[in-house]
């Protein structure tokens, strides 16, 4: 941990992620801060996302436009708007803000300009950054040699605990030069929650990331997710989530491990075993000797939040609480 | 001819119409008005609007689309977005406009909250109204008895001059109360110009409109179009023009119409006669005993309009001047 610079402003937040995670913290954490920036991941190319980088060339909007949503403080109406999914016809599970950035970056020539313009119309505090505007897509060499590429390819070969894998970008990707100012500039700088391998590993990968995170000044907190997933972080413990991304980011990359130690109720966990996903497990004992500092805190979101039509998996979610994270987060900046 | 009210504020005015025709009235004449409101047809079931309309069940967004374009104060950007097109994939034909309001529709629940979004989004200069928010189709009963419906099947099937048709919407459709209050409310009013048959006849179809023509004391101005079309128009001189809107919209409906008396470049009209469409003759006799004064002035656009990308046909346009034709307005309503 590095003395941080002074600052009378207010705090400098950088959230680096994509999703629903991701939504969630800058919902929050936006009322907070003088200043938001949100950082996010470019290598989604599943879903509607991935229908349109294929068909128009375009690099990935959904990441980005969730979080231009979380950041609006538009009226209600365009928000949903932007997050309208149609659900009959040519436009079948095509999200409306997706295909809103893909024809803002057509007619602006460039995705960079496009999310500066959406975040104009969208009246957003703060500001959405690509983590870089090169086009890529993610691999990973899995324990036998073989290469799988792309999203939808890495759900369905899935790779296990104890396999050992190498993600990669392919081509290479370079950090975004506003990427960058941010993350140097920012007094908190959290990763997540978000899918490790999809949304946060391509941003550790991203070249110039892993050093900028090791000049930047701000305290780096990388918030765990809750749950496993079957065939990527299956059985995954809190150490289990640390070491994969410090495998990216670099050795003592964060300086707080931030996780959930309270356990959702029992019918909530039982339809997700159902799925093969468990609680995320925490033992004390595996921090012992680390260099990062792990808080573990109840994070659960008490409301029941009800399955929404078009959800993959039909059922009640367990799902961070945006308001206890962030008074968390408030609590190791004023530390 | 009725007495107009006095007024101190500018000039009211209603232009009625939808595609290209209106949008360059609409354009200019924007700038010379207090108050204009765009009153558009309603019945369109081509292109990107028809496939909106089969798959969502919306109202057809296309007409209303580039009347919102045409009083967007809007940066660039956003205009251009509004009626970007897509080329290829998916999407490929639809406008994202017509998305966007489509979306809208579904988001709102309404088309008319739809429009009134749009609107606020655009920062659209006065207001954009659907003639009517009743689903409808645009049908015609054919010389021999048998009835046609909906736009593609009339451009397959064709008509001709001489032959006796009777358009009619199914179901009926209603005047939307605001389009009526504008009308009435307004010192000019203005039809066209516009395709006859699919974008004007439909909005004097429209129960209540002939009534509210009737009943409105601003000038009413009918603007004849420059070119015949082959299977609609053929061989229409501007009588006959006039003869077929006072079918619908009642005898004497409009007080003046407006024609252009000024050939075009021969290239020009050479490349229009492949396709089958002439010039609209116009012969002064036979406007003598008829109760509309009729205008015929130069109007024609000097400028050369490039064919764009996707024209159906690959030509430079002959068009009208909008600003010799506000200004011809002008010099009516002041009159």
């Amino acid at each position: 941990m590095k003395a941080r610079k002074n600052h009378h402003n207010g705090i400098k937040a950088v959230v680096m992620g994509g999703g629903t995670g991701t939504f969630m913290v800058l919902s929050s954490l936006k009322h907070f801060v003088s200043d938001i920036s949100a950082v996010i991941t470019m290598a989604d190319d599943g879903g509607s996302t991935g229908v349109l980088r294929d068909e128009l060339g375009v690099l990935p909007p959904g990441d980005v436009r969730q979080s231009l949503v979380a950041l609006s403080s538009s009226s209600e109406v365009m928000r949903e708007l932007f997050n309208y999914r149609f659900s009959t016809g040519t436009f079948n599970g095509h999200s409306f803000g997706n295909i809103f950035l893909t024809a803002l970056e057509k007619v602006t020539g460039s995705f960079a300009k496009a999310v500066v313009t959406a975040g104009e119309i969208l009246h957003i505090t703060g500001q959405v950054i690509p983590v870089t505007t090169d086009n890529v897509r993610l691999c990973v060499e899995r324990g036998d040699g073989s290469i799988v590429q792309g999203q939808k390819m890495m759900i369905s070969s899935g790779f296990f605990k104890g396999e050992k894998t190498r993600f990669f970008l392919e081509p290479k990707a370079t950090i975004n030069p506003l990427a960058k100012k941010a993350i140097l500039e920012a007094d908190l700088i959290i990763l997540g929650p978000g899918n490790l391998h999809s949304s946060l590993i391509p941003i550790l990968l991203t070249d110039g990331m892993s050093e900028t995170l090791k000049e930047a000044k701000g305290k780096k907190i990388y918030i765990t997710n809750m749950m496993t997933q079957p065939g990527q972080t299956e059985n995954f413990s809190v150490t289990d989530f640390v070491d994969e991304v410090e495998k990216y980011a670099g050795k003592d990359a964060f300086d707080y491990v931030v996780y959930n130690d309270k356990k959702p109720a029992q019918e909530l966990l039982d339809t997700y075993a159902k799925e093969g996903e468990k609680l995320v497990s925490a033992n004390k004992k595996d921090f012992e000797g680390k260099n990062y500092k792990a808080i573990g805190e109840n994070l659960v979101s008490s409301k029941i939040i009800p399955p929404k039509e078009g959800d993959k998996i039909h059922r009640p979610l367990i799902r961070h609480d945006g308001d206890k994270l962030t008074r968390l987060l408030m609590k190791i900046y004023f530390s």
